[in-house]
């Protein structure tokens, strides 16, 4: 049977992962593809703990230049995130001939453009299925499956940390956040330092991807609408529930016309939604296509085997086409062909027209609501509900108020919310949650 | 821009979708692909009837082979369906170097591996995502995505118009099946002879696809436990909800060691399962990969534009592919590439072992009870749970009683039933549900 002669860089979590499906598996994907896939060395700086799987010794090497200067070696698996040395050691890898399958979100939602360019250039590929949502297919789906398809709405939850902490603030009512983090933190949900989870960095990477594969755009996080689930207290969940709505961590792509609203952000959702009920550390993408209508997919975003089996997904798919012959594929894996940002472009998100949640807190005295409410008027808000019904019993003379609004403008939102925080008998600024429900107009 | 010619044979309500896609989402196409899809000519024996589309009445021909014997024209769309002339016209385009796309899911059942023996023979390839959960880009992610699993399960709904009958009764209590069929009927989900679909053949043809591409088992539809839905009755619905069931005609693979649960049947699933929320026309396939873990894939199963997105998205596959050598991919897209049956084989149904649901019905008289437990203890069958609540006011004597039991085996629940069909108490032969709860022991 012929051999194909791979090597790891990155032998942490995921690379493990890697070591046990080759072995556990291998007759499965030998029997499924007919080569045999050796991976040949393994590179780490770390070449002396245990990582809980048997592996032959010999093959691990602290030089990554060992794999990436080894002619022997056409794929080169990259698992040890973060920008660099990622950056560097994948550049190598393409300039000495060699294809490359990476999970490292950050690294192709930041420097996708470069390192696509190189592939090219180098008749090379570079294959990342396990940057988004681990083990689902879904990266494969939107470019092959569903590639003759208009992608006009697009609703994720990408990151499972975050899910994790709003399911368990979801059904614990009354939990808040910090008891979330740190049962998830107990669990092993969540890292020690949960930054880039929580303030929904991890999503924004992904959501990049998906949008440069659905609507050909390049968008660094930093010009995407991003805001994590920091802010979400256990007040809210209850309000959620009372107006039968679950909060998700959405990466939202919508599309109007030649534009595109893009952002990531808590939502509200109908708990009828299919994204609604689904709980835990799992993801999903729920997707509606011009042609096939809507469509869901689930399952693990994360975890060593999960994430583990996308990446052997991704070196089986590069073998497949390198057999055929040795030259890139057209178009690469990544991107479009032609330039990006040639057809759609992202709206501003002041121009994002949507139903909002507002918590404001307020003094328990007459007029205050009028004013409140007179300030939306003022920018063309209408107001959908109210819910003002716990009197307050800590003292300080400030009770919540909830409002539901009809469409409105987030430009208008963020006025009123300047304005209505600026009154004396408000206190603190207004927090929002934009709703994702189709029912309201 | 490259032009790639592509013929059409069989102008239906899909094909009527290729056209439209192809024409309404041609930018899109050629933006992500960086090639434009020529369709050349569509051959169809009716060359008169409005299909709802703008086209170019010249490349309608109502001979087949102006597509099968044009030089130009590299890749072929079956879209007649049934065996022939569909596997002729197949044969003859591979034989004149030509690939095929096809949404033949009994061609491609029944006779895949002559279909994929004389492909490969003529280095020409055959894609049909189309034939299997329409939209849902499913046989992609068994063959890459998800290559790198071992499958352990895979429940499935596979056919549209048994949900959305199913879904019927289950929420209008009462409704029995001719009543949900009818309305499927008026709403243009069932055809007019429903047969294929309400006896479970189409979903069994789906099933045996699946087997092929995650088992490497090759098993046409005569060697697989196969059961529609007619003999569920509103009863049966009442009796689900009454356990926190839902019953939906399931798909279902279960491997164990090296052999396989392999059936289709009408099925009791908690409510809590992802599957069972699965509504309406809509199809969901729910698997377990040994490494991914638990994933669920859900959307529309069938119609027009659905499908057809299937279909393009196979078509640009097969571009892809052949843009980087002329060449057979290997393997390709069908079967695996060694001999089928090599890995797996499939279990004697007898000696199945799962949760039964039986429905008996029989006199309200002492010691009746007593006598049917009698039986099932003599076959080793344990009962969970009895109902037997409701007086009969019809007068005939009979009242129907319901066991739900521990598991057992297939070959005693059969040999019980006959027995207990043959006491003089007992009116008609029980009805049995099966249940997949993993609850249940």
């Amino acid at each position: 049977m012929e051999e194909i002669a791979v090597g790891l860089i990155g032998f942490g979590t995921i690379g493990s992962g890697v070591v046990q499906i080759l072995k556990e598996n291998q007759s499965i994907i030998e029997a499924r593809t007919g080569f045999r896939i050796n991976l040949k060395k393994i590179a780490d700086l770390d070449i002396d703990s245990d990582r809980g799987v048997a592996f032959d010794g010999s093959i691990l090497t602290n030089d990554a230049y060992e794999i990436l200067r080894d002619p022997e070696i056409s794929i080169v698996i990259e698992l040890i995130g973060g920008y660099e040395p990622a950056r560097t050691f994948i550049i190598e890898a393409f300039r000495n001939g060699k294809s490359v399958v990476t999970a490292n979100k950050a690294l192709i939602a930041e420097n996708g453009l470069e390192i696509f360019k190189v592939a090219m250039e180098n008749s090379v590929d570079v294959a990342f299925e396990a940057a988004v949502a681990g083990g689902i297919p879904i990266l494969r789906s939107f470019r092959e499956g569903l590639v003759a398809n208009r992608f006009d709405k697009i609703l994720a939850i990408l990151n499972g940390t975050c899910n994790f902490i709003l399911s368990e603030m979801t059904h614990n009512p009354g939990a808040d956040f910090h008891q979330a983090l740190k049962k998830a933190q107990e669990l092993g949900y969540a890292e020690a330092d949960p930054t880039l989870d929580i303030e929904g960095v991890d999503s924004a990477h992904k959501l990049s991807i998906v949008l440069a594969l659905t609507h050909g755009i390049h968008a660094p996080v930093k010009n995407i609408h991003v805001e994590g689930i920091t802010g979400i207290e256990a007040f809210d969940l209850l309000m959620a529930r009372e107006f039968s709505y679950r909060i998700k961590l959405l990466a939202i792509i919508i599309r109007h016309g030649a534009k595109v609203e893009v952002r990531l952000h808590p939502t509200m959702l109908p708990e009828t939604h299919p994204l609604a009920q689904v709980d835990g550390v799992f993801n999903s993408i729920f997707l509606r296509g011009d042609m096939v209508g809507d469509q869901m997919f689930y399952g693990r975003g994360a975890g060593r085997e999960p994430t583990a089996s996308a990446v052997i997904g991704d070196v089986i798919e590069l073998i497949r086409s390198k057999k055929i012959g040795n030259s890139c594929r057209v178009p690469p894996l990544g991107y479009y062909p032609g330039p990006l940002e040639s057809m759609d472009s992202v709206l501003d998100m002041n121009e994002v027209v949507t139903n909002y949640y507002l918590r404001i807190h307020a003094m328990d005295r007459p007029g205050v609501l009028s004013r409140i409410s007179g300030i939306m008027a003022n920018h063309n808000i209408s107001i959908h509900s109210v819910v003002q019904k716990r009197r307050n019993s800590s003292g300080s003379g400030s009770i919540p108020v909830v409002f539901i609004t009809h469409s409105a403008r987030e430009a208008d939102i963020l006025q009123a919310r300047k304005e209505i925080g600026s009154l004396e008998v408000v206190s603190g600024s207004a927090t929002i949650i934009r709703i994702e429900d189709e029912s309201l107009d």
